[in-house]
């Protein structure tokens, strides 16, 4: 059995991580950090690990983590991740982070959208940026993984076929994200207080979500040429799920039929990556709690635009399931261990 | 007391027009139609009337609406209605239609996008369009008019400012909408069964939604020119309310001051919309149970596209509180009689 | 006009104050008060509310309410709301208190359940408990009216016509509530995360709410015995309603007709309170943001229990309408004036 | 490998028996049928099991059943179930019924509170109860169980310690349930229309659900003298969770630190069952996909009552997952195995 740690484990994703790592045949949880409840018992917070054998929440030191632990996985607010991966890396040990902290290879960007100034941007270099459908091979090696944010897992799934094929370089790329609340984290704030998000919905961060570079940055990459976007997120009254709807403007250069080939094709060896069929879209509940990715797209011949929609868990495929398909690939195991679970409906 | 008659009373649109006419001042309830209930009282199935002066429920028969009936709001399904308000029209009675069968001045689009071929023709050129943003005056005097989709009020009120500058000339137009699950009526189906749709959202009817041309055309009248947009409606897991988030193609030709100065000038006479303060966007709840309009814009300058955002409640302004609007202008009243109620929240 | 004052105008029940005296026809607000938002717009805090006539929030001082204000909301904390009302006692105000501090006749039952000393006691006899269904005519010539708890008013209406008989002597009287999370006020808490309370049920303060005293209290008074109940309040992932089922062992003493027959009675004069038709039962929505009662009762022969549903909307009825209920006894206005809409269903 | 089958694939149960089955590390599905779909895939109505090595569905046949089937699971409608259990004896096959068919001893029973006259009344004595917690043996050489249904598993669990030392003969037993909307099954109707019931609360077949001899079965075989109880079940809006909240009169007898000893001394064997820590309540959530059952209770020393609340996911411990327990006991596996799973928060 490999041994994990999970740093910042009482946050939503610190507990997905630790209900999928309940799950995995060859792994143990050895560690587990909480700033907020340190000596306790991580089911005297979440029940719903009454009887499990975890190890008690212990204070954040890097220097405590267990010095045979195969893998960390760091869920800490952006900022603050940083240096702690840092100290990891001084103590030779494999990280998944999961902030924003290693995602953006540029420290300007960085700095720009998330308003902080990076600390330690000469261990950028050294991250590998964890989408396993694009980047299976450097995750394998590499001993900092930068685990993606849940809008840009859900929007470059739905885009990267395109941008494979060059075809995102026609302009007015837009997206237009919708995300279940547990995105905002645990900490309770006015907006996120139920009589405040229930029976309610709307946009926020319009055209200045932090994820925009994200995005931009790998679609650019793989298309080979810069792919500007504008991305607007919303809120739905979920706890869990985010769904992408996507339009680019293919100057009709495609057909339908073309389009699903292409998809189907860059997804081949992708299995958390479904092509629904034609006339079935992605809903948010066909993908609760697990792994998986639905997508499907349809072409407007009225207007030239292709509407991809793509569906995620934001806390599985879009946080800790991806994590867990990283930390498969770094130790080794067949990437979908202990994560084909189907998704709880309803 | 002038006289209201109400056809089709026991779906949701039609008890939110009983709801609204109860609140109004001058206007009494003379006579209300059901096909399923026909018989009973409006309370025994809908509690919520309980106690209040309202007619027994008649079966469905133009031919029985009283003769002194100053106003018939026709809320019946579309196909339905269009026989309906061809006898209303042999008896004189005026008549505010709340199905799609006159808002569409051809037919043939009619039948495009409904799958119906309608039934009435003769009539499309006596219907008004009824937005009072934009057709007060003719609604005043009409015999008939045709209130607007739910979709249509939120996206049309959202974009009028910019057609009638001209301003969506430049392609690539994209509607994203999003309703609470109230627009698809009070019949019990699969898709709306309360754990198929909780905990859930997701996209229907991608770029195939019959409210498109509905959309077009008056943009396009607006405009002086022909405006095409593509339109992706969703479904979100709340009772009420519709954000539609639209994205505009400006190609440089404005800034956002000069964009909020467009807006506060076109709708200086509409005391139902409002346009929020800058960085404060609309959400759902701020308009529920009201007839309010609540837009808000952002011009994203790296893209060149302005976003704007509208909220509307799908029932009251998407459906019985303009109709009740309509009333206002017909019978002479101040347009905002009745409805100046403020949403209720939370 | 008359002229109302809201201290405390930006919690939830101050906002539904204003949304209801906007309502009012005959009542102008003249003065609001918020500790945290003093100076700002109140529409900017709260959107529904752009474009209404409404003053600037002030700074909460006592000494700043105009005297000429005909009646006083005061929508405080408990424990801070007392020394408040002293102040405005002290300056001829007559006032309804929203708060609990008024509601017990013992001091020391306050500080059992409130865990607070009461710092001006000397006041609480001359408070009157404003359930006008109970306290009509008290209400009418009152200068404090202690307005009702939320889980109070759904059970005493629920169970007060049995109290009236003499029928709660029979030992083992079970309350068992559920309330929308808008009854725990607006301030962000860990329980009330969205995420945290959605797709979830929960008890709480089992058999120690301290809105039991304040049932007992009343039920004792009317029946003219001493009367003890265990409570069990529930939270449900909805903004607004009151279910509350009242178990009521009546030893054979009675059939469910005579106890039809005592409720009506009962509530002959009673027009916020409707006994619903045998078969149908309340439902939280049919009361949704209306000032309604509903109540149904089931006599089950087989233990001899009858089984009383009463549902409220715990703004409304249970906070804020019940408030302008007592204003428009204390002003000499129909008990309904400004509060007869009827619920917003769906 | 054992092989299991699954009749009655496509409803609410159906699909969480696959999904626990996928699960299950000795278990191969079969055989699955569904009328409605037969012949089509069942990721094609249910996407979530895209990608599943899954059986076409078959129409119902008991004799198509494959005769090396080592369990069959029959997740049929009450009144359906008991022909096809007959059937299915014949052929020798193993069955858990997850109807209600065979879980009241008295046919009279039956037909009192379902209101249909059992046509198999000659093997109900070869049915046994299936609650693993109560008859572990019996279930390990059945070869029909019945597994019990979703309200009583909530309370049989809450209240078997108390039957089991004699303490519910005080009388006066009230069991308060509430439940989400999953279980009232897939099929749309009118009250589980998104709209009527979300935002909402209700109360429903008042002193008369069918559950309540169910119920009163169990406890008072275990008592060993009859018990008698009233029961309340309510609608949640949420898709899956039960709480129970039972009031039992303990006529001054015990304390809450005795009555917590009975309970942990009781479930001392049983891992699915949870006695959670004094002050900690259960939730919905924290059972949510889950096996597990949380309770926890409550003396009032005021009144002599014990409140006890216990939680389970109506679908899991509620149905699908007792199913599996029990075939785990049936087919000499693990009680637990492929169902340790924790639930999925949020």
């Amino acid at each position: 059995m490999k041994k994990a740690a999970v740093l910042g484990a009482t946050g939503y994703t610190g507990i997905e991580l630790v209900r999928l790592l309940l799950l995995h045949p060859a792994v143990n949880i050895s560690y587990l950090s909480s700033e907020s409840h340190q000596g306790r018992e991580l089911s005297q917070v979440h029940p719903q690990f009454t009887g499990k054998p975890i190890p008690v929440l212990s204070a954040l030191d890097p220097e405590e983590v267990p010095g045979d632990t195969d893998i960390v996985f760091c869920s800490l607010p952006h900022g603050h991740s940083a240096e702690v991966v840092k100290k990891l890396k001084g103590r030779g040990l494999r990280t998944i982070d999961l902030s924003a902290d290693f995602r953006l290879e540029e420290p300007s960007l960085y700095r720009d959208w998330y308003g902080i100034t990076h600390t330690v941007p000469e261990l950028l270099p050294e991250a590998v940026y964890g989408l396993p459908e694009v980047n299976r091979k450097l995750i394998k090696s590499a001993w900092l993984v930068a685990n993606p944010g849940c809008y840009p897992t859900s929007v470059l799934l739905g885009l990267l076929p395109l941008a494979d094929k060059g075809l995102l370089s026609g302009g007015g790329l837009i997206i237009d994200s919708k995300s279940g609340v547990s995105g905002a984290g645990r900490s309770p704030k006015q907006a996120f207080h139920f009589p405040e998000c229930s029976e309610s919905f709307k946009a926020y961060r319009i055209a200045s979500h932090q994820h925009t570079p994200e995005m931009e940055q790998l679609l650019s990459l793989v298309q080979g040429s810069g792919v500007r976007l504008i991305f607007t997120p919303h809120l739905i009254p979920v706890n869990r799920g985010i769904i992408s709807t996507c339009y680019v403007n293919l100057a009709g250069r495609s057909d339908e039929e073309e389009l699903r080939e292409i998809y189907h094709s860059y997804y081949r060896h992708a299995g958390f990556v479904k092509i629904l069929e034609p006339g079935m879209f992605p809903e948010t509940r066909w993908v609760r709690g697990s792994n998986f990715c639905h997508i499907n797209l349809t072409l407007d011949e009225r207007t030239g635009t292709v509407v991809v929609i793509s569906a995620i868990d934001n806390l599985v495929k879009g946080a800790a399931g991806q994590a867990v398909q990283n930390m498969n690939l770094m130790l080794d195991f067949e990437e979908n261990t202990g994560l084909s679970q189907a998704a709880i409906v309803p």
